[in-house]
């Protein structure tokens, strides 16, 4: 495995739609974690282009996310609803909505570029990876890591022959990785998560959410995972693609919420006006929802106005520090060591803490 | 502190309204954790017995749990509704309403058990103690711990004076433990919630919410807890008062869910068939809910039926174990011990995986 030969058992989590960068994921595998590229929502090409540049910067191992769903089953008629909702607010700003649409964030075609440039890890989010692909991958050398959000799509990912799960605890930024995209599904948080599925799943456990400083790592890794995913606490790196507005706002006591305001499709962000606005109405529909939004949320981010775009945030955003990125893979690290030590300390090894039973 | 006098970071969550007994509460401060008694919906004298007993059974430290909530705005137009919407069923179980009163719990009674027979611990939930509570409690040598939810709840309980805080996650099993019942406020997990306050309260910081096992416990150590607060599993303990019927639920995999059905006041439990039909039209009316629907939880109580009545449960709940509590207290103690040994010889000391850095 992978986490058994990068010194330091800290992933960088994907990070689609802006904060992703080949300069964020080299900088963290440079670091000596895993750094991860996210394909997501790019056109083959500028993958492929993304790809090669992150291989130009660092010759250590790095991933790449792909995004994996089905077709949703949209209500056409709350699709419309909210359509006509949105667009006063288009036309304030001097935009139209973009056409509510499915794609398949192209799939089939990056899955290709990968057996031709293949990677250490390739990670699938939404769902497991279609039929084949594991194998396809495996023989390019490839890890197959799969992202789940409760027990039996944990189950389901290790039948399936994923070689890691990614736990994504309820406590993420971003968007939910479950496979069903529903109301009124449980979000585990990410210590339950880990201890339901560790104890029937045998494969490596990534674990991700609001982990945001070296005391977070440790508690995962002392929870039983073989590394720590950690998104948030690089969105204010240098090398991030974050806008500037959104890395301001994490810096803030805001609060996270999950909603569906931006994409259609259940994601945590902190609560600004868009999502207030347009959270309660939002039907399930991805990624209608998202093209619908895009040239609203450009202006905005255009604009430098958080209220009008998703500002994706774990729960823990308050630690994300602006710091190079291979500084913040080295503090996560070696305050993951001091946490866990000072505890065995504490606990007197295998004695109780008065000293032996 | 006491947590630096008992022999293991592990305390016994209050888990009023049936599970918390004397027998519970003494086992688990024998085996060396902190048992702990709930005072919350008993009435003075029954608190007293209870307390009385408690100190027959052990001479261990023991904590009480007191609850402190104030007079909540009630929406009596929406609570009228709902009491209309459960009257149907409560006549279908030949059983009439509660009456959907306020009452505070008899607090100051409670307070003044405490002060003629002071315990070493008694926290608060659903708010700050009462002015001059906490000095008068310290007087008779108690600590005084606060339940928080949120850095704001932390900041407010330090600046009271509190000696220790309860960080209750969102993981965690019954009534959220908000100052505020209020909706759409952010439910933080547990590892979010820890470090968010750890890095400005310098308090001992215990954890609760989702912590069913011994790698549970361990991680929020390694995450800078004092202690882990342990509920749910202790609920299917033979000393416990759990209800039949809910200590079986608690062993399926049922999601929870977090609702006002039961009670009028956010809490988390099994999804059942109450919670579905009414939660949604359950209006903030704490302890008014609760009140009205006691005769109907205690007629399904009585029949046996696991959907008619609150089954609270954190979302760890399948890690719960049919044990004596004083096994589950060493299990947790060793099985923690073993994961923090583990995982620092894993890390290998000051060094990297790969040795030294």
């Amino acid at each position: 495995m992978i986490l058994d030969e990068i010194p330091h058992p800290i992933v960088l989590a994907p990070l689609a739609g802006g904060p992703s960068t080949p300069g964020l994921a080299a900088a963290v595998s440079e670091a000596g974690g895993l750094g991860c590229l996210a394909a997501g929502y790019l056109a083959p090409d500028a993958f492929r282009a993304r790809l090669r540049e992150t291989r130009a910067l660092t010759g250590a191992p790095i991933g790449v996310n792909l995004f994996a769903y089905g077709r949703p089953e949209v209500d056409e008629a709350a699709l419309r609803r909210f359509l006509e909702r949105l667009r006063p607010e288009a036309e304030r700003h001097g935009v139209g909505l973009g056409e509510a649409r499915f794609d398949d964030d192209a799939l089939d075609e990056k899955l290709a570029i990968l057996a031709d440039e293949p990677v250490a890890v390739v990670s699938f989010t939404f769902g497991p990876p279609p039929p084949g692909a594991i194998a396809a991958l495996r023989d390019r050398g490839s890890e197959v890591w799969v992202t789940v959000t409760s027990v039996p799509e944990a189950r389901s990912a290790r039948d399936a022959g994923a070689d890691a799960l990614v736990l994504q605890g309820a406590e993420a930024g971003g968007h939910r990785g479950a496979w069903e995209d529903r109301d009124g599904e449980e979000d585990l948080g990410l210590l339950a998560l880990l201890r339901l599925v560790a104890r029937e799943v045998e494969l490596p456990l990534v674990a991700a959410g609001g982990i945001g400083d070296g005391a977070g790592v440790a508690a995962v890794l002392a929870a039983g995972a073989a590394a720590a995913q950690v998104g948030t606490a690089f969105l204010r790196a240098p090398e991030a693609g974050t806008t500037p507005a959104h890395a301001d706002a994490l810096a803030t006591e805001a609060p996270t919420a999950i909603t569906r305001a931006f994409s259609g499709r259940r994601a945590r962000g902190l609560v600004n006006r868009f999502l207030l606005d347009h959270g309660p109405h939002a039907p399930a529909a991805y990624p209608h929802v998202r093209h619908a939004t895009a040239p609203l949320r450009a202006e905005a981010r255009r604009a430098g106005d958080p209220d009008g775009f998703n500002l994706w945030a774990g729960q823990a955003h308050r630690l994300a520090e602006a710091r190079p990125a291979g500084e913040i893979v080295a503090s996560l690290a070696r305050d993951a060591r001091a946490a866990i030590a000072g505890t065995a300390a504490r606990l007197g090894g295998a004695g109780t803490r008065r000293g032996g039973e």
